[in-house]
């Protein structure tokens, strides 16, 4: 199952350390790409050196319109999973998703998001139905649809953790 | 069991928003309350809107020195759990963590961390050995100490949410 994620409603300068953890943990998590509206570079920078260093093909790409994004994802019969405190719970989704088996576009919105989504969507999905974070979410979801497996995931980069009790151990190859 | 998460290394305007998104993940997901040190006011003002808006008794305490509130903890014979990508595993953490069942203080770090902290701490804990996110490895922190449970939370507020599959459904008492 290939799984992207599509950030939309980034907004310039404000959201831009919000935008570079949702990154981060699609790329530690198992997605192997996101898109993005309107990224600042400095997020593309931390992309490619987090790669470079630690391993690891996730992309971050540029796209100029996340309508004709997903029009074109729906197109190849893909699925559509809009994370958001107003959808259904997260349990009963997940065993519709996986049932279905489809690759996976997961989008993330910042702040309001149009209704449109909503409509668009196949699955609105609320982890929770609390305000809290974008980031968690992202990251409850993926844990949930890879069933922990994701955290296991070898990743082959420049430098590699050996889990310590007190230590830093980094492995430099 | 207690639980209540410690901030450490906030700095002023840079962390306003991922300190906030830690705020939010710590109350909708069981956490009782939050020990920061130098917030900014806008964060204890956003604590107390979602409170009074969504519900709970949520805290966020500004302290004046981390290590006087750890020594503190441990005095009383409860737990330090600090969350870090060099830590062992989450899930082997778990089951001892679930075995003591001593009242956690979970601390998060902003960028880099005193060595001191991984000495002091019961656990250094990872969630995966990538870089990504405080906030995503309090999330999932959380939900593999509460297994779930904290989704399903009761919260006594203002508004609440009705699951919906296409739309923003809110209950306003």
């Amino acid at each position: 199952m290939r799984v992207v994620v599509l950030r939309i409603g980034h907004r310039y300068v404000r959201d831009y350390r919000v935008t570079t953890h949702v990154a981060l943990v699609a790329r530690a998590f198992g997605v192997e790409k996101m898109l993005v509206v309107n990224a600042e570079d400095e997020i593309k920078k931390t992309v490619k050196e987090v790669n470079e260093r630690w391993g690891s093909n996730f992309e971050l790409e540029e796209v100029n319109s996340w309508k004709s994004v997903i029009k074109e994802w729906k197109n190849s019969s893909n699925k559509i999973v809009h994370l958001t405190m107003y959808g259904i719970d997260v349990d009963d989704a997940m065993k519709q998703i996986k049932k279905d088996g489809k690759d996976l576009m997961i989008v993330i919105g910042a702040e309001k998001v149009p209704k449109e989504l909503y409509d668009i969507s196949d699955y609105n999905v609320s982890i929770g139905n609390q305000p809290h974070s974008e980031i968690a979410a992202l990251a409850i979801f993926l844990d949930r649809l890879f069933e922990g497996r994701q955290l296991r995931q070898e990743f082959k980069g420049k430098m590699k953790i050996v889990p310590s009790v007190k230590d830093k151990v980094v492995k430099t190859t």
